[in-house]
């Protein structure tokens, strides 16, 4: 089966958003086996949708639509779609209803704009959103399946997961791909690529390989095709086992895990806690363990000491070493990990401190150098860094590479 | 004059990557006053590409065309344009002589598939590529214009802004297009739209409003469109005025700015500092102030006090309070923004404390209930919000609502 996406918005077509709906879908997509064949962007017009949707039905078995479905005058992707598809819009009590829940839980009132909300397509089947107030549609005509869902990412991933993706596995045809992502941290990918060379030069016929790099992050791709699912299963699997021969200490997850999801139940299993001191992360690292749900099991917090004075004040670092060898060092870098884990009382500690830049560098310190430091009580183990010249880029990449730090550190794997 | 954008790779369509190059093509072009039509992503396939090709000259003046250019045996761009304006590959000179100069800069040997990037079809324009190898290539048939870019962003930037945007500028119409956007924080987008409804009847025919709604912040876009520049700009700074005087205590930025560059602005011309403590948002807004460059002339720091006890022993939160109220409260929060404000010497502080979900929630306080604080050392003020179920959601919005508020008390608006 294949399918086409057909992002609906002006703001995509002025290239004020750029459009990470598409990607996300065809990953999805790709997963449960079904084809992307062509994603395109149109305005929010009326011919311009119809011209779309006569164009895709004509390749695709299924077509994805996002956007347009707000309750403001310039969303027309609901009416559009009722008079494309020859019916009249009605009310849906079960949307009016949970619009209605909605809307007073947030202490706001109905009017008539959210009233409408509740009006959708009489031939549709519609699919509820769970975390938002626009519906989603799902029409089949001239076999071909086609679904409107909101544009709001969360909305639209929630609805995906939840209900849309589950169905078309259903309907799905025989051929299966498997995908199988291994996560890695610690080597670029130019260094990744030529040590894995002969391993990837042996890969069986059936398996593809791609390197997905992120900023502190490279993921390996093995994507299996074919018609015997468990042979696929156990060729990737072979592969996976080699990986992690190969590059033992590099391996950090799988799959869409995250590290700080991983290092979450890696705590949650030992039944240990953790603080951060972010200096030069500035509370990504914070941020990114509080992201996951339960986190408040293992970590019990942090601190963002931006300035020195809150350095020496809060997490007891001596003046004389900040004085004497910088704030980014290992002295002071690790007497943060230390004074985080004292404040906090918890068995590990992370500690960073670094040039995140676009100022601030010197000669000697040029922006990105960045010391990462992690303690267990008994003993802190710290390493310098030098990531590169973007601030976002830096503040993810030292931030991934602590998480990742303190993930080897629990398991007695090598820095 | 109008373009369509055609972005060529399998990578974009299995969600590997997310095309980011249409949105920053579409927004230069779209400066230049020429309008975007539609968007493209299709795999690397012959038969694709002509049909691409086909659909978009039926429309556009301009087709922009991105990857497949590259020297490996899946970049099968320049052949099929060869083939489809039906000439033929010569060789380069002048290409091949920069290829060589940039294999010779990097330490590296000449080699067939470098040779090959010099060959370009016969009756293109060769646009030359000044940091990469593969040339660009620009071909006018039937009254539209082709230009085939790389799909390297880098590269393709250095093309677009060095040799394409200065030669389309000079053939481009005498229509102007002029956007301009208000960001607005504190009001739900139905509630919003309903408020400003009689306003947006009103709008001059020549502007058109778009709302973009995101977690804890609604964006209003107006669009002129017209061949008097002047006038546009004008009639657009009418209603930014008439706006202002509307919702002056909802507008918390313009354009492309983020709220925490607009506070960090505020803060830098007050000479004033600031510190916060989180407890539901998890050292996101600490991460969101952290991220803006020269953010360490007025962020001293923060806490992220998750447990209880960290939020009496490092904010010396009273314990009475915690047990009486509960940690997501009026009283606690107040304390808690004191606190770190003590603990930093900060002339401003912010506090939060909520239920981020997906647990925890009780029917007192559900899901989403966040307090939110804001002390100038004089008065704190603080509210309380029930934002909604999606943990990230929840920890975005809060985050935005608290920057706001803080913007707000600054500036002496109402909250």
């Amino acid at each position: 089966m294949n399918a086409e996406i057909i992002t609906i918005g002006d703001e995509i077509l002025i290239g004020q958003t750029v459009d990470t709906n598409s990607a996300w879908m065809a990953n999805k997509l790709n997963l449960i086996g079904i084809d992307i064949i062509r994603i395109t962007s149109i305005s929010d017009k009326k011919e311009e949708i119809f011209k779309a949707l006569d164009n895709a039905k004509q390749l695709a078995d299924i077509v994805l639509i996002t956007g347009g479905l707000g309750p403001t005058d310039d969303d027309i992707t609901k009416k559009a779609l009722a008079e494309y598809f020859n019916t009249k819009l009605v009310q849906n009590k079960e949307v009016l209803n949970h619009v209605e829940q909605f809307v007073i839980k947030r202490k706001a009132f109905m009017n008539e704009r959210n009233i409408r909300q509740a009006d959708v397509p009489e031939t549709c089947k519609v699919v509820q959103n769970k975390i938002g107030t626009a519906p989603g549609m799902w029409f089949e005509q001239d076999n071909c399946i086609f679904i409107s869902m909101p544009g709001v990412p969360f909305e639209m991933k929630e609805m995906m997961n939840n209900s849309i993706l589950p169905e078309l596995t259903k309907k799905k045809s025989d051929i299966h791909i498997i995908h199988k992502v291994i996560l890695t941290q610690g080597w670029p990918e130019s260094k990744l690529a030529e040590f894995l060379e002969d391993w990837e030069a042996a890969l069986p016929e059936a398996i593809s390989l791609a390197y997905l790099p992120s900023p502190g992050l490279i993921k390996l791709r093995l994507t299996a095709k074919g018609k015997d699912q468990s042979y696929l299963e156990e060729i990737i699997s072979e592969q996976v086992q080699k990986l992690e021969k190969l590059i033992p200490d590099l391996i950090c997850g799988f799959d869409s895990e995250k590290i700080e999801e991983v290092l979450g139940k890696l705590l949650i299993k030992y039944n240990q806690t953790l603080s951060v001191a972010e200096s030069c992360t500035g509370g990504n690292i914070a941020h990114l363990i509080t992201s996951i749900p339960g986190s408040s099991e293992y970590f019990s917090g942090g601190v963002v000491t931006y300035s020195n004075k809150s350095k020496e004040n809060i997490l007891s670092v001596n003046k004389s070493k900040i004085d004497h060898y910088g704030a980014v060092s290992k002295e002071v870098v690790e007497e943060m990990a230390e004074g985080v884990r004292n404040l906090f009382h918890t068995d590990f500690a992370i500690a960073t401190s670094g040039i995140a830049g676009p100022s601030g560098g010197t000669e000697e310190k040029p922006v990105g150098t960045t010391w990462i430091a992690v303690s267990n009580g008994k003993r802190v183990f710290s390493k310098k860094f030098v990531f590169g010249d973007h601030r976002g880029r830096n503040i993810q990449s030292a931030s991934l590479t602590a998480l990742n730090m303190l993930q080897k550190l629990i398991l007695g794997k090598e820095m």
